[in-house]
């Protein structure tokens, strides 16, 4: 019935699909070699499935609460976080001069996708920390980095993301949180902020929080914000946490799910906190977690989705009813279907995921601007997709339950009601399909066609050699083309917006794909080329009625005034 | 904020669109006039914005309870039947020689329809009621008929349906719950009955079960079981509820949503039950009530998508976010796009919901042959897509709401979370797309054909006079045909089962490019022109790709073995 890691998915992918060799050839991951990612995977599987797992339930049914301003986490959830932090989990790509282990964003991101599967609710801790740890490599000062930075490594202290306010959802530069200089070189941090995961908790010594505010010479707009560091316990001289911050948390949210992970609403009343990076500059430096954070959430809805499979094919293959070869449900057509489409697409979303983790990789090993430009393309679609997976996975999973799937006590339904958030936060899956035809294609579609070149070059063989999915994929690609040409002539950004969620999902579709169809040429007659015809066939086609969408313009979604929307 | 029944679409569809007018052209329902049925629905729509939505969300935060055996509902849900009950909505559609109002099941539908975008959970109180008078109407003695009827029309007492038993979940032929006869024409009914909705309650003076139950000389699997009436107190020698039946409710299930519905597990100890129908035909009587109650399941997703879009229009025009026109999120591309396919997919599958009553009231008041079989074949279209387009509007609503949509308060979760199960219960989905398929399509396809020919004659003309809509709508029907067509030649049941669903999707699909195109020629340049514009380019292509799922057959399915599935 418990969770297992899919230590040997994640290998497969690594070895057989995906060009992770390329990680390895670089001189700064030279050492990840399949015995050090075996080991570590297998390692941090043994967590997952043994530590984490277990507590999944508790934290759905005993939320983490508010009690005398202070957050009192789920049962084991400290214990959780002791196992994660003491596993190196937190900084395992973290630079080793601060404690992390410098290994390879890929093994991270196979990592928290286990996490994520294993426990969301508490793996959410850790993404936070990990998005801090990154924003502060890359923008505070020496000194702030000496000073925080191990502590945060190695779970002593936890750190946040502070960026939505409540008039201020997804139009971040909407915010009126202030900074104001107090004469020391730290500032003053007055504001409210909302949706701030693990705002607080009982098992670390300090909480850290990264908060965006305006100077008081700040434009408006996006252009006026600042990035602020800004603890619960004020360090003392020593660095050890000292006298408390002026901020709270005022109240949790009552949500669908995610029981387990407080998310906070806190208040900022003077609080002391120190700039972190360049005045004004603020949402750049945040960037920098963001991104990182997107490819996580899709980690988390691919993650789920894997839990969610699961379980499914437990019940499958144990209830028993009608008369089938097995005496169960697995052999009825429909819960085959619904089996093999969850399958199928996890093994989609988790090749897209690690092929952009590998991008990120090979950028910041060699700084080669082609793979961050793939990078940049395929965090949007990585997040969309695994949190869309995420989502249909569970609820076929709830489907394969039958009446069962409603109930609680299964679980089914509280891995929907986990991962239903994923598509919302972090930039909801909108927002990633417009960042996907505007901002990643403000090189007139260069990194997409070269990807989609690429595709083509890497498929022309499988054309003749095993034309039943070979050609389907070449002319997915081919098609896919077409329309990303059409949607960079469009100077009306509207007229890609009109069309952005069905195309981002049209690539992911293709991706998946020649993901497959990978796995399919790496495994002749065997489970996964059989599993790739059935994603081939059956899932592929969807891409042409979603490219149809993708490019039929603004005209039919303005034609109708508000007023007759609303009537 | 709150919810307001849609009573101007009803009338729309039924006059305007769906052939409404063979209903009232028969003698049976001549006096149902566009006044009689202005005037019915408002009265109804009254009852459901006035007292069942302010219900909707007490049933939620305080769930039914089981207390010393006895049920407790939700704050106000007794008041909430009484007011159901006195407006004669229970039995709108029975007979009224014992108190019905003998209206079109056509208006029941759609008045079943807005009490559940009003409160679903306690919709599903007068729903199994309903199944129940239907099914007393048709098979019970007169006898019980005059003395259950009456008291079931009026609410005094309530019905529930008892088919579920642990071992035996979709599979009803493997029950196992004994009836004996006592020698004085009653039966001892013993067995364990689960997900009984509405088993209990503490706002009617009875509550009379409908039991699935095996007689000694009953055969094995579906053949030998029958059906047996089980009142919680059997009535004495006045009608009267008279002593305490050997029957008691076990527990409530906790669930994902529907909370104010208690779901019952029920224990029968040699409860005195009295046989209904022939011995041994129980399930051919239960499929009497099942069929409708199919349709009202089918209903209830369209009531809560209604209820799901209101609730996302209402907070998109109001949510302030972003340099749009009106300074709200309502202008943003995607955020239009989410509306327009909640309310396109709205239209059609209240359009197949209506169609299918309509043909079930011709049927009924005629023995109409044909209509008969229309009215088999929509059933399953009508409950599947209805419940799908009801969790799909519902998660699209929570996503308009952004990080709101996952936070209980702003209700746009619970509409999923109580949706969630319509997709599930009386017959899960994957179910009805075998019947269609399977039972549906005995007749050699002969009702779907004759369906998708009057399609293609009744959009001939459409063809050259409004071209970019009836064009694809026409070209739709034929590709469906084409499958239908390949469909029925499948001798060998699984080749049809593998791609039942995406073809029950299909159809759906054309269906309501029918339905919309229908609405577009009787609104010339109108806003249902323009939403049937948004509907036929953007979401009719889908069908295309479902087609392709539908004839893709069954070897794929079972190219993996369990072990490889499992793996």
């Amino acid at each position: 019935m418990s969770y297992c890691a899919p230590v040997s998915e994640y290998e497969f992918l690594l070895r057989n699909v995906l060009k992770f060799n390329r990680v390895t050839e670089t001189e700064r991951f030279s050492e990840a070699t399949d015995d050090l990612v075996h080991a570590i995977l297998t390692e941090a599987a043994k967590m997952c499935d043994e530590v984490m797992a277990p507590l999944n339930r508790a934290g759905d049914l005993h939320p983490a609460r508010l009690e005398n301003g202070v957050v009192r986490t789920s049962p084991g959830f400290a214990e959780g976080w002791k196992a994660i932090a003491e596993g190196g989990w937190i900084s395992m790509s973290a630079s080793p001069e601060y404690g992390g282990m410098g290994l390879p964003h890929t093994l991270t991101t196979a990592v928290n996708e286990m996490m994520s599967g294993a426990c969301l609710s508490l793996q959410m801790a850790p993404l936070m920390s990990q998005g801090q740890i990154e924003a502060l490599e890359h923008h505070a000062s020496d000194e702030i980095k000496a000073l925080y930075l191990p502590k945060l490594m190695s779970g002593e202290w936890s750190g946040t993301m502070n960026l939505t306010e409540p008039q201020a959802g997804s139009d971040v530069g909407a915010l009126t949180s202030k900074a104001v200089p107090n004469g020391d070189g730290t500032y003053a941090i007055s504001g409210q902020k909302i949706f701030i995961s693990w705002g607080d908790n009982d098992f670390t010594e300090n909480v850290c929080h990264l908060v965006l505010a305006r100077l008081p010479d700040g434009a408006p707009g996006t252009r006026g914000i600042s990035l602020f560091l800004v603890p619960k316990l004020i360090p003392d001289e020593n660095g050890n946490p000292g006298r408390a911050n002026s901020l709270r948390v005022v109240s949790l949210e009552h949500k669908m799910g995610l029981h387990g992970s407080p998310t906070c609403v806190m208040e900022y009343d003077g609080a002391t906190g120190w700039l972190i990076g360049e005045p004004h500059k603020g949402l750049a430096c945040m960037f920098t977690m963001m991104n990182n954070a997107r490819l996580g959430v899709g980690g988390q809805g691919v993650g789920v989705a894997e839990a969610a499979l699961q379980k499914a094919l437990a019940y499958a293959l144990e209830r028993k009813q009608g008369k089938t070869p097995s005496g169960t449900i697995i052999d009825h057509a429909d819960v085959r279907r619904m089996l093999l489409e969850m399958k199928a697409d996890i093994f989609a979303s988790r090749a897209i995921l690690l092929a952009c983790a590998i991008a990120i990789d090979v950028a910041n090993a060699t700084g080669d601007e082609a793979y961050k430009a793939r990078a940049a393309l395929l965090t949007p679609i990585a997040k969309t997709f695994g949190t869309e997976t995420g989502i249909r996975v569970a609820e076929l999973g709830q489907q394969v339950h039958g009446g069962m799937g409603f109930i609680e006590e299964t679980g089914a339904a509280q891995y929907y009601r986990d991962v239903r958030v994923t598509s919302i936060y972090e930039g909801t899956n909108g927002i990633q399909a417009m960042d996907l035809v505007g901002r990643k294609m403000m090189d007139g579609g260069e990194a997409a066609i070269r990807m989609l070149e690429e595709i083509e070059a890497r498929t022309e063989a499988a054309r003749s050699s095993i034309p039943d999915l070979g050609t389907p994929v070449w002319e997915s690609a081919e098609n896919l083309r077409e329309v990303t040409e059409w949607l960079v002539e469009q100077t009306d950004m509207n007229e890609r917006f009109a069309g952005a969620l069905p195309y981002l999902r049209a690539f992911a579709r293709v991706l998946g794909g020649f993901a497959h169809l990978g796995a399919a040429l790496a495994d002749p007659g065997g489970p996964r080329e059989k599993l790739a015809r059935f994603y081939i066939h059956r899932m592929l086609p969807e891409h042409a009625s979603l490219l149809e969408q993708a490019r039929a313009g603004a005209g039919d979604l303005y034609a109708l005034t508000n007023d007759e929307l609303a009537a």
